[in-house]
């Protein structure tokens, strides 16, 4: 699941036109193009950071607080195709790592220290990895349905995408 | 953004196993499957059939109703494989007609006359089909994330999607 985001996220946005990158739902709410920096910045600091900081028990094992308006700083002057490609190598580099550990149910079974939820176990960690990729591809169809809400008419009553 | 969804579809499901891609939210919801079945059937009987009837002024502007169930009989016996195949084929074919039809503007203010919502027009049914497929990109992440609900332990409260 987690080699297969790079490239389903690249399909639905390579090569659009800025007003569905830059599409939202609103005030306060994201783009595709702010997503697909937010991916990247939980490839550089949370899921095999935090993995790391589970895996070395001899050390302190909470974890960083995780910064969901960095890639407000870190996109700037990026291009979205420059995003996808950088989302593409980090979550490569990722799971090189991730495979790298050959990690047995032991290690899976192994705690962090969340800083809202206090234990936290690598298992847990690595099914929430999965499950943020599919939320953010689910924000992404959501965020760019909505342009059309009114276009579609009264087909709106049987797409409640829109409405989400 | 229509030539794009059989192949962001393709990358998030070809080649999973069984337990992803007949995964269900419960009783009577649909797995992604069933969901790549309906796309089908949509191809088939829905948008370019509907776009068809409008542009015919001259006939009945009536759509025939859309069986919502019919990739239930229809992918019955089939691979994901063969049905991912299958939408990608009926997909191109779909828009080489759309595109061969060179619409204006006069022809997108032509309507139809839906069996529920009365007169629609052809742009409104155009963009209808964007916010389908989106709809059902969409609902796929949101199928898959929830089968991680349990396993994300404490995250479930920062990820909405498991529980929408």
């Amino acid at each position: 699941m987690l080699e297969r985001t790079p490239r389903t996220v690249r399909e639905m946005l390579n090569g659009l036109p800025d007003s569905w990158i830059h599409a939202t739902e609103g005030p306060d709410t994201w783009s595709p193009y702010v997503i697909v920096g937010h991916l990247i910045h939980g490839e550089r600091t949370d899921w095999i950071p935090r993995a790391r900081i589970i895996l070395d028990q001899a050390g302190d094992r909470r974890f960083e607080p995780f910064d969901r308006f960095a890639q407000f700083r870190e996109s700037e002057g990026k291009s979205l195709g420059e995003l996808l490609d950088e989302f593409a190598t980090r979550r490569q580099d990722s799971l090189a790592v991730l495979s790298g550990w050959r990690l047995t149910d032991a290690h899976l079974a192994l705690e962090g220290v969340h800083p809202a939820f206090g234990p936290v176990t690598l298992r847990q960690l690595l099914a929430t990895w999965v499950v943020h990729d599919l939320g953010h591809i689910a924000q992404i169809a959501r965020v760019m349905a909505k342009q059309y809400r009114d276009a579609i008419g009264p087909w709106r009553a049987y797409l409640p995408v829109v409405d989400r």
